[in-house]
């Protein structure tokens, strides 16, 4: 009785002509990318989002200080070095996530394993918002460069913005192929690019003829605070931002050729010990050229002027290096926000379309969903990463927090089985280990240092933003457990397992709705007469001299079926038709069926379809709750 | 055979409970008010568009004069006068409509009756264009009053604006009962504000006592053009858009007492007396106390503030009722838009969709078309008259021009004529009339004079704006043919009047596409037996282990009907479903149908259906270019 049939997951001929215009074929065998890759391109590969954020987490640091004079910019050298100092403790603290999770180590599925649903649905839904964020931000860093090298551009810069996001949406509609090249050539581009910038300008600042910044911007801010501790930890809140994007390896382990931990923890070394480098050299340049914070040009942008003497082909090189990292920063956003989409809708915390991949095997409706919500940010926020920076990486220290106090509970687990026990959990594998001591006390560390880190964040920019995240939070965290509870009470209602008596099928009460009598009321008849012969066509009448041609013709075409005519005089088309249900339905006995059929020529080019109405649509919004009705549309092709 | 069947259009009940809470529920036996009105409620109910131009015509006179310096704003008098001379012909031109078409003469009912499809669907065209203009225009200028009173909302104005074309939609959604009061209070309520404001002026005026307006905004303007023969025509055709909604009492000539034609013409006098008069007036005023046109102050509040000695009581009234006056002008056309899309849609020249009524006897799709373009121009323009006004009045003269041209060519039909031979139209009855000479030359010189305006503002205005509307017009009476095209070729493609075969239905196959075993699923198999018996249920497989429980339940509940098992190694769901649809229908004979029956559970809740993929909808879309395939969901209501 059951037969097993294989089949090629290759897909169905071009579904629409604009779409594949725009997104490219279906792929065919498109299956997942299942080579490994090496350390190189892993690092390519994975610290985009890390690296650019160079472009904007200093800056933010100056933008904060400037707010107290511009003689106070050189606090941002200090400031630089604890950021450093945190960076050390989380890149320790990530180190044991990634041996620990081989298979991966989100801080959702780190969450989850170890703290229970709800850390695990608040890791997850502060991913989701900074991810949001990380599109918006960077792109808008992104934006920032090109205006700073082509000022004109600053009146579209919000326009741009989202031009670009639109066009990342498009390239991961069409499916990304992740191919490690692509990837390498704008990274390594770009660390060339900064290496250069910074190595001159490090060997021009000591050995002189490194000077101040030429034709600096105008100062934004006129009003002038005193320099207080609150500013400091604003400005290193500010800072930190540039840590967004270190824990982008440890979900990505699998990824890496074998052993892949080793590979992916010796990558994360290498990522830290550059972004540690290169924000510490920036702040230092920096503030030695007396760079100004500003909206009409980016500190990188001063930075590169000023050391290649001019808007050279090196600075333009440069610049658009930067806008180039920025742009795969939010590209790999673009990855993740649907995956983590797909994790939650896949466990029943987000609707379950999050889990279903398009023609081109992309998460199609995470992408335009982020796509959306981080356009409309940017155009809110007028594409000014200053405004935008309030509240970013709230989300990501609550994810490193709980993530890694995560990594501390499955230590102390660790440290009281027996030797030799193992315990297997989704994500990972459980068993004694030495040291477990030392290994909880630096997670915990970890995440002691990042809830710190994470309360001077909300306390010091809570009103320039960060209070929207605040509140986000947890209302998001409230509707994903509300539609856990939806799907959770559906699944009982429609379960087999208690008794359940069926209604077996009596008669099937067939109402073919005519507009006019066609091809394509024929058509339908014929379909109709598959089903029942209990068959009646009804009109709803507006006009009488149509209504007198549609009596005519059905007489002779209308195989001796009834026709009912409704006479609608405040000229309505489906009240009528609605009530003539409900009373034909009012004399329904169990197990009786009504079947509406609606006739609907359908036209060769799609985009002649908006041109008709969806009558059977519309019926069935009105009759989507009444029992025992059932809508069936009958095609008929026009060519 | 044939039962005729009375209902009446009451409507079903409420469709969904949020469109209720928002719309308000259905209309019960809602007609179109029947009762008729007098001349009173008659200049209220079709002025407001007319009168509330005096808030903008006179400012964007000074606006223009304003680029050649300030001591050039006198010469608003003498472009004011030359208005009211362009008003006079109109409105003895459109007298003579009001009694050539009783039953209503709009213009694109005068051109398409005496000029032709062609200028018909261009008059209507342009009409539809300057519709949402004067959404755009009359919000955007209500927010200027409102932010003059309360310069604090200068930075929200663009959101203010589109907030209140958001909550007039929302009106018109529900349906406006169209009661004469409601439009009486708040149109009296201006003239009355009009009245006190400029006989107070006009009498400080005259005894001295009014002098230049306290604080006048800072000039916006600083590089100072020569004033040229260019720039006063320019100003000129600025101020002509105090003339749109001149036409308004000839579309509406049926809701008017009888004798309709004759208190329809008493009331256009009337009407083109006041707005004659306060627009004279208002710019004496504003010249006599040296107003300033800027975006920050309107000139009619520096007029109510100057004449009123500061911001009191009456001057927040007169302040008020301009705000309120100008909402009443977008609401009209939100009357207006809709029902002239729906002339065109029932004439072939625009979607079907815009001749439907929704439940509350309003034509949905067009309000919230309107809705959505015109508060795109806000957003694009800024909620900025001066931005907006370059487009805005193109539209309405080109309708002048027409619909006067229609009536020219009438009067000659009519002369040529022999007496008491009568000729019908669709809008009209032609019969010969003495004097059709005199009436032949008032119409075309009236055509004459708006064409001349309108090239005017076509060359004046060309770069600030006028050439989108240039472009705009004729590509739109293009898409009008082209929609036109579409239908006449369907109906001939649909039509039995040529020679026809029906194909008889010969055997229904029945595939049932299953997720699950569960009660849904039994109900769609009930259905599905009434179909046919020849019945396949197919499971796309992505996980094997749910895919054994799937077998086992459908072993037990299956009916002993086939189980394919379709496996998906990439985790596609509608490509392998549709592949062996395809495979099934490679085998297909003719009369032969292939009915895809897909289960859905319903959620009782609205807010829940968001959260379920509709299925059967995905597989529509692909299926849809398919003969002989009909897709069938069956609902099942989960409590």
């Amino acid at each position: 009785m059951i037969k097993t049939e294989k089949m090629k997951g290759t897909s169905h001929k071009p579904l629409r002509t604009l779409q594949s215009m725009l997104l490219g074929h279906p792929l065919a065998t498109a299956d997942a990318p299942n080579q490994t890759i090496g350390k190189l391109i892993g690092l390519a590969v994975f610290s985009s989002d890390a690296l650019s954020s160079v472009a904007y987490g200093p800056q933010e640091v100056f933008v904060v200080l400037s707010l107290t004079g511009l003689i106070n910019l050189h606090y941002a050298l200090p400031i630089a070095f604890g950021i450093a100092v945190l960076l050390v403790i989380l890149t320790f603290s990530y180190e044991q996530t990634i041996h620990a999770y081989p298979g991966g180590g989100g801080a959702y599925i780190v969450a989850r394993d170890n703290l229970g649903e709800l850390p695990a649905q608040t890791a997850g839904a502060a991913l989701l918002t900074d991810y949001v964020l990380t599109v918006s931000v960077s792109i808008s860093s992104g934006v920032a460069q090109l205006v700073s090298a082509f000022p004109v551009l600053f009146t579209y810069r919000v326009w741009i913005a989202v031009g670009m996001i639109l066009f990342i949406m498009m390239i991961n509609l069409r499916g990304v192929k992740e191919s490690g090249a692509a990837f390498a050539v704008p990274t390594y581009f770009f660390l060339v690019m900064m290496t250069v910038t910074i190595l001159i300008g490090l060997a021009r600042a000591l050995f002189g003829g490194l000077g101040a910044v030429v034709n600096p911007p105008p100062v934004d801010i006129t009003l002038i605070q005193p320099l207080t501790l609150f500013i400091i930890l604003r400005a290193f809140a500010n800072g930190t931002s540039s840590l967004t994007g270190v824990e982008a390896i440890s979900n990505g382990i699998t990824a890496f050729k074998e052993p892949r931990s080793k590979n992916a923890g010796i990558t994360l070394l290498w990522m830290a010990g550059i972004l540690g480098s290169m924000l510490l050299a920036i702040s230092f340049l920096a503030t030695h050229i007396h760079a100004i914070p500003a909206e009409s040009e980016t500190v990188i942008s001063q930075l590169a002027r000023t050391i290649y003497d001019g808007r050279g082909i090196l600075y333009l090189a440069t610049i658009a290096s930067t806008t180039i990292i920025l742009m795969m920063a939010a590209n790999t956003a673009f990855a993740d926000f649907p995956r983590l989409g797909a994790l939650h809708a896949g466990d029943g915390f987000l609707p379950r379309q999050f889990t279903f991949r398009g023609s081109r095997l992309v998460y199609s409706n995470g992408i335009i969903a982020l796509a959306v919500i981080a356009s409309l940010l940017v155009v809110i926020f007028q594409a000014s990463v200053t405004n935008l920076i309030p509240l970013y990486a709230i989300g990501v220290f609550l994810s490193f927090t709980l993530s890694q106090a995560g990594m501390a509970r499955r230590w102390w687990k660790c440290g009281h089985l027996a030797p030799g026990v193992e315990v297997k959990e989704p994500g990972s594998t459980l068993r004694f280990e030495k040291g477990w001591v030392t290994k909880m006390v630096i997670n915990g560390f970890g995440s002691f240092c990042t809830l710190v880190v994470m309360v001077v964040f909300a306390a010091t920019k809570f009103k320039d933003g960060a209070w929207i995240v605040i509140l986000l939070t947890p209302i998001l965290v409230t509707i994903f457990f509300s539609i856990h509870r939806h799907y959770k009470h559906l699944a009982k209602q429609l379960s087999l397992d208690h008794k359940y008596e069926i209604t077996r099928a009596r008669r099937n009460r067939v109402i073919i709705a005519i507009g006019g009598v066609h091809r394509g009321t024929l058509a339908a008849l014929q379909f109709a007469r598959t089903v029942s012969d209990d068959i009646t066509a009804v009109h709803v009448s507006i006009d009488p001299n149509e209504t007198a041609k549609i009596e005519r013709k059905w007489d002779y075409w209308g195989d001796g079926y009834r026709l009912v005519i409704l006479n609608s005089p405040y000229r309505l088309m489906l009240e009528p038709l609605l009530e003539y249900i409900d009373k034909i339905d009012a004399h329904s006995q169990p197990g009786d069926l009504i079947t509406i059929v609606v006739p609907q020529f359908v036209a060769k080019h799609w985009w002649t379809e908006w041109l008709h109405m969806r009558n059977a649509e519309m019926l069935r919004k009105a009759l989507l709750h009444k029992e025992n009705v059932v809508i069936t549309e009958v095609p008929y092709q026009v060519s």
